[in-house]
């Protein structure tokens, strides 16, 4: 039985350290979460499956690292300066702020947060755009030559380092450029547990195409994206793709497709795969003076690429990721709740556990641990009560597999491996084991 | 011979994609610096070796990814709002600002730069304190409830979760909590390329001990730590650890050791491992009315545990690192540059040349290329230019190794195989290349 709502989700990450509200002991911050023990393993093995999938296994796309901090006159040749805002109506009678667009759930902070009504209304400001930008200064003067603001994409970093990036590595469209980072948006109505947040890590990569390719390209990243979840294991069936009309495109776009998953919320946007045209590069072109296109030393050809994007956030696959692997059994007359994550996503990849707490079993167990943390797979030592409710402890955190270190291992140097889905077990050689396991782990 | 100069790394850092000037297109941003292809890498290699090192390989330690923003009672909590802050001086005729600790340094922007006379000071207000944390505003209304500070450091992000990690962990003294992540500095004063900068990224591990054992564990991670860039090619020489005298150690510190690096601009702090006691969590506990010990289930024992940190700058690492690495020799008669960067460091790993653009050679070696890229192993074709002047391009961004694909390979399957560092060559199995590489490269 698949999560019945986000809720379920919620209290196992909170229950089992993969996501703690982020300063919970003063109370916590609206839509700010930390990322636990578990939840960091897990957001580290996306974004190391994105990276390997993105970059290390092709040739033809390299990273990048750009700052948060960036020239302010990065944001108004994007258009974030000017575009990038929500409507925002005031009550000039109780200084409450409501969204223009979101109106029908408004309510009224001095009537005890009853529905607005026409007193309320009567006290409106016409709606002015409020800025979805963070703004901060740079050093000690807090004037107006010193404001800056915290990225609310992580793209333009790429689009500026366009020609750095393209002449140093010598490349030649089409290539792309990836990057990993965090941005921040100041939403007005932040919600749904990690799905909106203020402060969250964004996945993208921009593809420069040569300006007749783009059509073939976009196709080509729009199933791409969309495979690369189906083979973490997503299930395709709750996976859509969902093309924009022509009235829903951004203005920098002629086409755009949303990788849809249906989370007890809904259908949700996990990821958008967008044609962009060369609105970038000539936007930066026109705001910085400077050339921005691509010139081929042979043929003679100058041109400004065409830029297709596939952005993904990393919160939204992992909340993605969690509930698609979220599923509770009936064993035995008891409900068994279990993850089943894909074994390169599991934050613990195996645990270990000494059947008893004696005859030199704890002792062999931690052996066998070390053999494997050596190897950089991730493990969990247990020695604390029976071995079906250390089972269950795994399962609910989505560990693929389970060792137990019995009479048998220092005679016969064996232990018995189960897997997480099946509930099968089998007997292997201890010695092995950091082999077998990097092996089913290998991409 | 090594690095005379900063200059001579920021400029190969530039010309090679390691590291560009943030925002360059529009005359840069102050201390903002973007990673470029290789420096993208490089980073990553560097964070993965420290979370090898501090998390995977051990079973002390755990991880955590808490956010930049967190709410503003924590800052006070900690000191920050208060104690955080360098003191500023106002000229009240011209509105520049100095540092008051600085003051040798300062100079005149009404007398084109001259340094300041008895009539600048005569317009000197007293020294005020600027707190150094990055101001902005949560949500739409921009009243003294909505500020929130971006973070100065990660450390903190751990204090306040400790009781959740501890719990639901099930963890007992002595264990770590281990984070990766941006920091943010309004700095008065940065400068020396990424070595200070206004956003940074840090690596740091709270280690919670009972509080008898704290000497014993800061004798150790002072040690660990510092074998740490010893492993990863260091030159020890030019490594230091330099305790602090009692009149320096900070207020929440009995004991602190800085690593430090003699760069070109002298011995620099590259690290410190602080012994900070039971300061942190108490101040936390007061601060929030929470209840932060540990207490033993089965001895009864209940105690706030002392804490050890090693506390790291990933952007300093990675300074260190290329520093360290750059070498310059004569070889025939020319200049030889070359980056002698650990290969678990280096952002390329493998060059893949054909000797000829025909006979087949280019399409061999890209099925080599993608025979490595399979394995995650990352690598550059380059197939421009006499095969001598190739090599020296790797050198220079620290390519550990350059096969050769020849008209030996159709006919028998092997590569030439040619080392950075001693430039031999030896004769090598195309087929068995990936694991041959990978082996090279396991920690």
């Amino acid at each position: 039985m698949a999560a019945s709502s986000l809720d379920q989700i919620v209290n196992l990450a909170k229950r089992r350290g993969y996501v703690f509200q982020a300063s919970e002991i003063y109370g916590g911050l609206n839509s700010c979460w930390d990322y636990g023990p578990l939840g960091a393993e897990l957001k580290r093995n996306v974004k190391d499956a994105w990276w390997h999938s993105m970059v290390h296994t092709r040739r033809d796309v390299v990273g990048l690292d750009s700052a948060v901090l960036q020239h302010p006159k990065v944001w108004q040749a994007s258009g974030h300066l000017d575009g990038f805002s929500d409507p925002l109506i005031d009550c000039k009678k109780c200084k409450a702020r409501f969204r223009a667009d979101d109106m029908d759930n408004a309510t009224c902070p001095e009537r005890h947060n009853a529905a607005i009504n026409d007193d309320c209304k009567s006290h409106f400001t016409e709606p002015r755009d409020f800025n979805l930008m963070f703004k901060t200064t740079l050093g000690p003067v807090e004037d107006a030559g010193a404001t800056a603001y915290l990225r609310p994409e992580t793209a333009q970093g790429i689009f500026c380092n366009y020609l750095n990036v393209q002449t140093t590595g010598r490349l030649k469209p089409p290539f792309g450029v990836a990057q990993i980072g965090k941005s921040f948006r100041n939403e007005i109505t932040p919600g749904n547990f990690i799905f909106r947040t203020r402060e969250f890590e964004q996945m993208e990569m921009e593809f420069f195409v040569p300006p007749e390719k783009w059509e073939e390209w976009y196709a080509y990243w729009r199933q791409e994206r969309f495979d690369w979840y189906v083979k973490l294991g997503v299930n395709p069936e709750k996976l859509r793709l969902r093309d924009h009309d022509a009235d829903e495109l951004a203005h920098y776009s002629n086409a755009t497709a949303d990788i849809e998953y249906e989370l007890p919320i809904g259908w949700k946007e996990l990821e958008g795969v967008a044609s962009r045209s060369d609105f970038d590069l000539k936007r930066h072109s026109e705001h910085s003076g400077r050339t921005l296109e691509y010139f081929d030393g042979q043929t003679r050809e100058r041109f400004t690429p065409y830029v297709i994007e596939p952005a993904a956030g990393v919160d939204r696959a992992l909340l993605v990721f969690l509930v698609d692997a979220y599923d509770e059994e009936e064993i035995d007359g008891e409900t068994r709740t279990v993850l089943r994550l894909h074994p390169r996503l599991a934050p613990i990849k195996v645990a270990v556990f000494p059947l008893v707490k004696k005859d030199g079993m704890p002792e062999l167990a931690m052996e066998i641990e070390d053999s494997l943390r050596a190897r950089g797979i991730t493990t969990f030592y247990d020695k604390s009560g029976a071995i079906g409710r250390r089972y269950r402890r795994q399962d609910e955190v989505g560990t693929p597999w389970c060792i137990t270190v019995d009479g048998d291992t220092k005679e016969h140097g064996t232990v018995t491996l189960r897997d997480r889905d099946t509930m099968t077990q089998e007997r292997v050689s201890a010695a092995e084991l950091p082999s077998l396991i990097a092996e089913r782990l290998a991409p």
